[in-house]
């Protein structure tokens, strides 16, 4: 038993797509978010400068004192896993539990996989569905569904959004793919265009949600659940500052926010790792 | 006569429209350009944060001894104005220049105004403009413009840019404006969208090519040109990896790039200004 909270970082505030689906698996539990506001977004940048930022993200959060990661970032879980696997408490990207889940929705073997740029570069959704079986793997990023979602563009009839998503999703469509991994936690919000676009054809498999599950199968595992009989609580942290941030919240959230929310400066955030 | 480089800046690579623009005007300057690619983009960030890049990224041009900054940067001309008027050399934002160019454009009176999310918010092309004379100002966001280009769809024909072009410019279209601002430097790879879109009756004004024109009159009467005879070179830092920087670069520039790119770690760029 354990009634420290769980710590939830990413990018932005695409994350907190997870943090819906982990309220709804483990609502006992309090947890701490960290949303990379300041340096948004990672779907673009380099391996070296996603490892630093992926590294001072963790550390605040432990920082906070919570007993396990969760890197609701498809970018980070793709690219900095090795900063992940290093920390001392047990932390989990959203590649490994979303393989999984597509491996085991899939009939015809042909999967699909959506994300940002850097993780498609990356290649980590790919290794880690060929190491569950001989699956055929199509990729496709989409970096314009990030911005599409930060703009509100997001009603299942908007003409530039099913645009956009038509373009993207047409060569997946010809591969024949029965399962499509939505592989950055922005995408959920647009999955009722992604399934049009698709004809409801295809499995969509949300990377947050089977985080979330892999995340309740840890702490089971461990003993590591808290015993707490009320909700748990939420506290935000952000390195912007947090001007509209209830609005944005409540859309990834898909519930009003009354939690707080307050702002990591900077300089806190890339002390050295000896400030731990 | 000066002989040290003129440097610019920008929140990424958007800048260098407005590089193109100072190498035509003033081709025997050398050039230091820093593009803070790690950080990209600004236009989404509040002003709190944009005061403090903004001060990290001129500090760091005037550590390679430049004669005057250039922010090419609507959103940092827009919030972060302060910072540049503090710099111990000249230094100029991208409004006035071109709030000046634009009052002289017009003919009706009528001005628009497009740009990023902070630089509208920030409200300094109006404010510029009610200076200059009593204009009527319309503004517009458009911040899926930057994702558009740096995603590379910016062929006139490009059906999902044309609409989204015509979704932002139909509310200035029916205030009859007669000159349109581009308050952000990623725009003018999308003129000729914008120009179909408006019918082609509406002048466009370049912030890039306005603040390159006003930056050859301030050292002129300063007396600050170079004395060189042949062309200048160009120096390009940037705070992330420069993978693709010279494909990238080439979109912007017009022109292919065979001038060194560096890249500048974020622990320096976050120095403090002691070690100016």
């Amino acid at each position: 038993m354990d009634t420290r909270p769980i710590g939830v970082f990413d990018s932005g505030l695409g994350g907190l797509t997870a943090v819906r689906e982990l309220q709804r698996e483990l609502p006992h539990e309090h947890i701490v978010y960290f949303g990379d506001t300041g340096r948004v977004p990672y779907g673009t940048r380099s391996a070296e400068t996603l490892l630093e930022y992926a590294g001072q993200d963790s550390r605040f959060l432990l920082r906070q004192d919570v007993k396990m990661i969760i890197a609701a970032c498809g970018t980070v879980s793709s690219v900095a896993k090795e900063v992940l696997d290093e920390l001392p408490v047990p932390a989990l990207g959203v590649v490994e539990p979303t393989a999984k889940a597509a491996a085991k929705a899939t009939k015809n073997g042909r999967i699909g996989v959506i994300a940002t740029a850097a993780t498609i570069r990356s290649g980590a959704f790919e290794r880690a569905l060929k190491e569950l079986g001989d699956y055929e793997v199509f990729t496709q990023a989409c970096p314009l569904f990030v911005s599409l979602v930060e703009a509100g563009w997001i009603d299942p009839d908007d003409t530039v959004t099913k645009q956009v998503a038509e373009r993207y999703l047409q060569p997946l469509k010809e591969q024949n793919i029965d399962t499509l991994i939505l592989g950055c936690t922005h995408f959920p919000l647009l999955s009722p265009i992604i399934d049009s676009v698709l004809g409801g054809k295809v499995t969509l498999v949300d990377a947050g949600r089977e985080t979330a599950c892999a995340c309740a199968e840890i702490l089971t595992a461990q003993d590591a659940l808290t015993d707490r009989v009320e909700n748990g609580a939420c506290r935000f942290y952000v390195s912007d500052r947090p001007d509209g941030f209830a609005c944005v919240a409540e859309m990834f959230l898909g519930r009003q926010v009354e939690d707080t929310v307050s702002r990591v400066p900077m300089a806190v955030l890339t002390e050295q790792e000896g400030a731990l």
